[in-house]
């Protein structure tokens, strides 16, 4: 592992944090490669460049009225050279425009290239697990529930 | 990225997928580093060590009276040295005692080591999105959904 590349890692996530709890779009996508290839939380299963993620970004902050807080727990990073991984739990909070009280963990691992110094979002994956006995996605696990 | 390394995991994926097919769980936890960080499809949300990977699988392949089918999908490739990324779908199908018939497409995202050689899963990420309107886990998303 190489030690630098892990901090730069992991202050891309304290960053992420920060730029989502100030609904800074801008400063997301410039974490995003071109042609990331996500694997988000919300439908659709798959979304293929950055467009596709700056949409899903905009329709998640106008539907909040108070929020999205957003704390992340338990990060863990691999590199080497200029490949990165990282995955971590977010706990997002908030109040949504149709009423709904949002309380939500999510796991998240991102796929991270280095290029000129500077790190980049190639694949994300964010999901919750769900209950095969009702089908219910489960919205409460958090890395300590179990 | 390292050719050689891409052609090791795309192997990885295509012998995963036999091993599951043939319920070969020996070979299956080979490929399991022993300090393995799992985010899998059903709970819990996070299950560290090789061990739990092994419960889960063995519940798995007995919930079935027929199957679990295992068809590869979409596979994607990242690696630098002895770290490689790999993002895949699989769609599962079969037939649980409970008598449930199973059709589902999961996302893949599994981060890998190399070490004397052999490549092991330090990180996997399995799920499926979720309809925020109703909560239900969304099994019918595949690859080209949309």
């Amino acid at each position: 592992m190489t030690t630098d590349a892990t901090t730069e890692l992991e202050q891309l996530v304290r960053e992420r944090a920060e730029a989502v709890r100030r609904q800074d779009e801008d400063a997301l996508l410039r974490r995003e490669h071109p042609d990331v290839l996500s694997f988000p939380v919300l439908p659709p299963a798959v979304s293929r460049g950055r467009e596709g993620t700056a949409q899903a970004m905009r329709a998640w902050f106008d539907s909040y009225a108070e929020g999205p807080g957003y704390e992340v727990h338990e990060v863990w990073v691999e590199a080497e050279g200029d490949l990165g991984c990282v995955s971590f739990h977010y706990h997002v909070t908030g109040t949504l425009h149709t009423g709904g009280e949002v309380d939500m963990w999510v796991r998240v691992t991102l796929v991270c290239r280095r290029t000129d110094g500077t790190w980049q979002v190639v694949h994300a994956h964010e999901s919750v697990p769900f209950d095969p006995a009702t089908g219910q996605a489960l919205l409460s696990e958090g890395p300590n529930t179990v």
